[in-house]
């Protein structure tokens, strides 16, 4: 919900608008947060001739009247299935030009101007690499406001973790793991749902047996599946294993280590270990993250993923004055 | 149900009592089939108190009266949440030796003397190599009736596919992989259940995508996880895929070889391409892991699951009486 009404310095508004749930900020000429809203309607809650009344309903208090404000949207909004399609830039992008795609949906209302960032695509030669982002091109553009060249390995874990390769600010390809999906449907639906609970990696079992498991799948990714099997008959027959809750929570941090070891065993396979690798997300997640891949010997740089995708809207904003 | 009562030659009962089905065999005294039954009550449908009358009401008709018939069980039915926990015995295993492993569930009734074969572990060094087989083993010692000093690779797909290391008619090692499990989640629960139907590689084209996806992933294990999100993405970029009905089969054919091929890239790493490997289930499965095993480079032969039990339980039943 709206945390601010009557906004009298009100320059623009920056949407993250994703599956499910959206944020918008009420910005000042200078780019300062001035109002901050936001609402469980996403993109999988909504048909196209909803966003408009949604949109109005979280920030029409903030509007002027008499002027036309700028709204500029990221995420799933711009989906085929979302508000109106923004087609994908295919890779290679410069990521300051992502306003260049951007599409304007006819509104109802004169109060407002929408336009809608595209994500981004890949389709390299042969089947295996064709690949599609919508949102994290944006925090990726987040990156640029402090350093326009940005040149590196990203990762934005998540249900679809994205990594992607920057060169002098421009987006050179990418590729999506299905990890955050593939652990929680084996926590909730798997036969590994008898034997595993929530874990934290503030607890030290936990956090030694999810840096094995990484290690473990890291240099052996073949083993993957034979080694989720092998978690349910670990709980049956290992009795160096902790009883009561503890077990489930070993077993959950063993299981998340071997889904992360199998990603960072493909992601990581072409990186310099004298490199960094940055990260964006939340923090739970990006700790997570930092915690494995330091345990296969790489350092790792965290940013916030509100901040990033703010940052990359706010770049995009002045890319469209200019 | 039944399919035949009063059976005058009838020297013994063979059932293989599985997760979610049992299946009894009434054989003579040379373990000649002369009836057969099966049910839907599995292990998940009973309580330990209602094996007995479930049992009875599938192949009472056939029971003499006045003298007692000996009923061996293989499967989950010895699980500890079945009729009556039947430990595992560790590996290495000699086959011709489960029946010294069988427990002798207390009955009410006195027209039935019932063994319950036990499952086989392992618990070699490290957490990774735990794993437990419960019903597959007497597939396995089916093997022997042919040829009681067996060696080779034996695999049988599944939901939770097993792969054994058979040397002169004992288990010295096996791995069981999550594989059909994970391929039934991904194409029902996952952001793929939008692009996958059913395939049918009867199918030219399906035949040909599930070969590559086998390939590709037997050679590149790592690349799993991103492959399956790249699927998704193959559906929405690439316009050389058949359009309507055919589109997701071909899209499911390809998931089914990504994750056979990554159980693939495990289970045969240590094989010489020069050995057979034996399958053992039932003929569509067996097809399929033929076509994957032969696109790598592998022969193979066939083995009907059915057959498979019911010479493991023959082979029990005679070590049982001698």
């Amino acid at each position: 919900m709206s945390t601010q009404a009557l906004l009298p310095h009100l320059a623009w508004i920056a949407v993250d608008w994703g599956s499910s749930n959206l944020r918008a900020w009420g910005l000042d000429e200078h780019d300062q947060v001035i109002a901050h809203a936001s609402s469980d309607k996403g993109m999988l809650a909504l048909t196209a001739d909803q966003y408009e009344a949604e949109l109005l309903r979280l920030v029409g208090d903030w509007l002027p009247t008499g002027s036309q404000t700028t709204v500029l949207v990221c995420g799933m909004a711009g989906a085929r299935q979302g508000w109106l399609e923004a087609a994908y830039l295919p890779v290679p992008t410069p990521l300051d030009q992502l306003s260049q795609g951007a599409v304007k949906p006819a509104l109802n209302g004169k109060h407002l101007s929408v336009y809608i960032l595209p994500g981004l695509s890949q389709t390299l030669s042969g089947a295996s690499h064709f690949d599609v982002m919508r949102g994290e091109e944006t925090q990726l553009a987040g990156l640029l406001s402090d350093q326009d060249n940005f040149s590196g390995l990203v990762c934005l874990p998540g249900t679809h973790a994205k990594w992607a390769f920057l060169e002098a600010g421009s987006v050179n390809g990418f590729t999506t793991y299905l990890t955050g999906e593939l652990y929680q449907l084996l926590v909730s639906q798997s036969v590994l749902k008898h034997s595993v609970s929530v874990d934290s990696l503030d607890d030290v079992a936990c956090r030694e047996i999810f840096i094995a498991a990484v290690q473990e799948v890291y240099k052996a990714p073949h083993a993957f599946s034979s080694r989720l099997f092998g978690l349910r008959a670990q709980d049956l027959l290992d009795s160096s294993l902790p009883t009561g809750t503890k077990r489930g929570a070993v077993l959950a941090a063993r299981l998340s280590g071997l889904a992360i070891g199998l990603e960072l065993s493909s992601a990581c396979r072409q990186q310099p270990d004298d490199q960094s690798i940055t990260l964006i997300g939340n923090q739970a997640l990006c700790q997570r993250y930092t915690l494995a891949l330091n345990a296969i010997g790489y350092q790792t740089s965290n940013i916030d993923g509100d901040t990033a995708v703010l940052a990359g809207l706010c770049l995009a904003h002045r890319a469209l004055k200019a």
